[in-house]
């Protein structure tokens, strides 16, 4: 199968791209490299530091014989776009290419049209490239569990069968997100939804939970093929972050109560669902959902999970919550989509926390301190980030 | 009150803006003239002449005494949008400033952009402005019905309570609109409802039905006051198309079997909608949801309104239906809010549509009669318009 990755470079496209490579598809890769520039603006790094995408590409080839072809450009731009879709000739296209981080979309007005123009623009325009260039190719995009907020029934996947005065339908599932990014994500959905429905493309929605993990199989087999791993509060996942905080001796930093629950999934699982939803596409027509994640938890039970496993001692610390989310709520998520297509999940264990430790301590003095802190208040419309 | 009334120079958005001079407040208008340039690109004009926005301002101002400031601008223009905001000191905002026909926003790719960009991220500015200059700012957005599609239970007002596997909760109403540019309004409402819980911002979104009629007691009381009548398949809404056609002796073009309902509001009344909504805004941190129409009809039922009631022979014609849309469904809308404030509504009547009649034959020779017939296919991503 020939596979295009957009967002190719970034912390899971480069991953997954390597997964499919490894597990015998033909991989390309789109990138214009934007989250390299979102780390100049923000002053910091990856933890592990990365490879140039042509070294990476190269480093892979000369160690499994495997081409990675690779396009530099920008899906705001339709001209590129529609070119790469028409050389490359793709059967799958995986779609990582948004800015996906929900602080940076709250810093002000500039980032969070950024961030819905870029995501909601860029989605548009593969939508008319798939459409007009080939609509059987399987489009399989990232969506995140954030798009759903925390309802008070149960989320099922991505469609709701419900009985409204004695009547039945089969709606969208009601969405009610917490940021402007996740919001992108949700016009995202609507529109790919419609165009499911207009012109029989075919797409699997993708509502990843929060990832965790640094290495598969395939980064670890050279320094030079790791993919990023973000500590600093604006890229950073919650429980990379509280691994990397626990071994630089800093407080775990949880918002609010930490009673915040969130579907979590571990970055192997990630690459492997996407190489599942590639590999068995949805219909013709099919707007096809799938919640991606392995297991929920409360931010308070990651930080515990985290200084449990830790051997030294570790602080955990409230802050006021920045961001407005509700700290006490139900959360009950179906996810029966991807194991029914043969996904075997890692569970959050000892080991893989264990096993992220040393890595962090390789790498600590990489490390830019005062951007563990959140400094992007969702109250304020207007945050001032010294960086 | 200081009301701004953002793309006041439209079809609805002028005499809204008189009716709200009329009844005491004080109007400022925004417009970047856009809808002008559709006409230029679109190759038709308003059946019935319009005059430039300084013009229709001056008469209205020697007829009453009364003056309505005006800004030209575009609201993608963050600088332009907050300077206007700064120096009016609007208590409420009408926000009628998108790019508002389906089939424009269904031509191509280019088109759907501009329509997504244009309406999504001039309201986040919007939504930007208000949160920075004053927060006390009631928005009152022009969503429309559109933005439902045709679910097979009761359309709500805007949020819907539901029961799942013995839960409750109170969700957004689920949306799956049939255009571009319908799901830009669905964007909007997600994006008003998020920062009215971040933010305290009150804001009332109409999710206004198919408007017909031309005039108003205000735009009446001069030529020059007159507002647009499109009867263009493009921008041409079709209650009004209807009755150009029979005027013009063209059979009235009714798309597939003519089944499909929609909900439909007289001008006049949408004028007092909006009025009605701004003397009576939302509380901090509301996000208020109004179904502003006042009866449902198929498209059928208006043809077979508009033929009946014209002193003449017209013709249906039932043209294959260039939308994808379902045109057998159910259709029954709630619609109380409006009305508990007070809205009288005028029902679709004989006497309106025998008003039209003479504006249609003043103005006959100004018809396009190429632009009667639709161009743009849903099906297809990409749509040649010979104009």
């Amino acid at each position: 199968m020939r596979v295009l990755v957009l967002g190719g470079d970034g912390y899971l496209g480069w991953p997954t791209a390597l997964h499919l490579s490894d597990t015998g598809d033909e991989v390309g890769i789109v990138d214009n490299f934007l989250r390299r520039r979102y780390d100049d603006e923000m002053g910091v790094e990856s933890l592990v530091p990365i490879e140039p995408l042509e070294v990476r590409t190269d480093v892979w080839h000369d160690l499994t014989g495997r081409r990675i072809e690779t396009f530099v450009g920008d899906l705001v731009d339709a001209e590129f776009l529609f070119d790469v879709v028409r050389r490359f000739r793709p059967d799958t296209i995986v779609h990582f290419a948004e800015q996906r981080s929900a602080p940076y979309s709250m810093i002000d007005r500039a980032h969070a049209v950024h961030t819905q123009h870029n995501n909601v623009i860029g989605n548009l325009n593969l939508l008319y490239a798939i459409a007009e260039i080939d609509p059987s190719i399987h489009l399989v995009k990232l969506g995140t569990m954030g798009e759903y907020g925390t309802p008070n029934i149960d989320i099922e996947e991505g469609w709701l069968e419900i009985e409204h005065k004695g009547r039945r339908d089969r709606v969208m599932f009601p969405k009610r997100p917490n940021s402007f990014y996740h919001l992108s994500k949700v016009h995202d959905s609507h529109n790919i939804e419609f165009a499911c429905r207009i012109w029989g493309l075919r797409a699997t929605d993708l509502n990843q939970g929060v990832v965790y993990g640094q290495q598969t199989p395939q980064t670890e087999r050279d320094p030079r093929l790791a993919t990023r791993f973000d500590y600093d509060a604006v890229f950073g996942t919650v429980l990379n972050r509280f691994v990397i905080q626990a071994v630089l001796g800093e407080p775990l930093t949880v918002y609010g109560s930490g009673g915040q629950t969130r579907g979590i999934i571990d970055i192997r699982d990630t690459v492997e669902c996407i190489r599942l939803a590639a590999a068995n596409p949805a219909e013709p027509g099919e707007f096809r959902v799938f919640n991606q994640l392995t297991e929920s938890m409360s931010v308070h039970e990651m930080a515990k999970a985290v200084s449990d496993t830790f051997p030294g001692i570790v602080e955990v610390e409230n802050l006021e919550n920045p961001r407005v989310e509700a700290d006490q709520h139900y959360y009950n998520v179906v996810f029966t989509g991807l194991p029914s297509l043969g996904l075997q999940p890692h569970r959050l264990s000892d080991t893989l926390i264990t096993s992220l430790f040393p890595v962090v301590e390789q790498h600590r003095e990489r490390v830019n301190h005062t951007a563990l802190s959140p400094t992007v208040r969702w109250r304020s419309p207007s945050n001032d980030l010294a960086t």
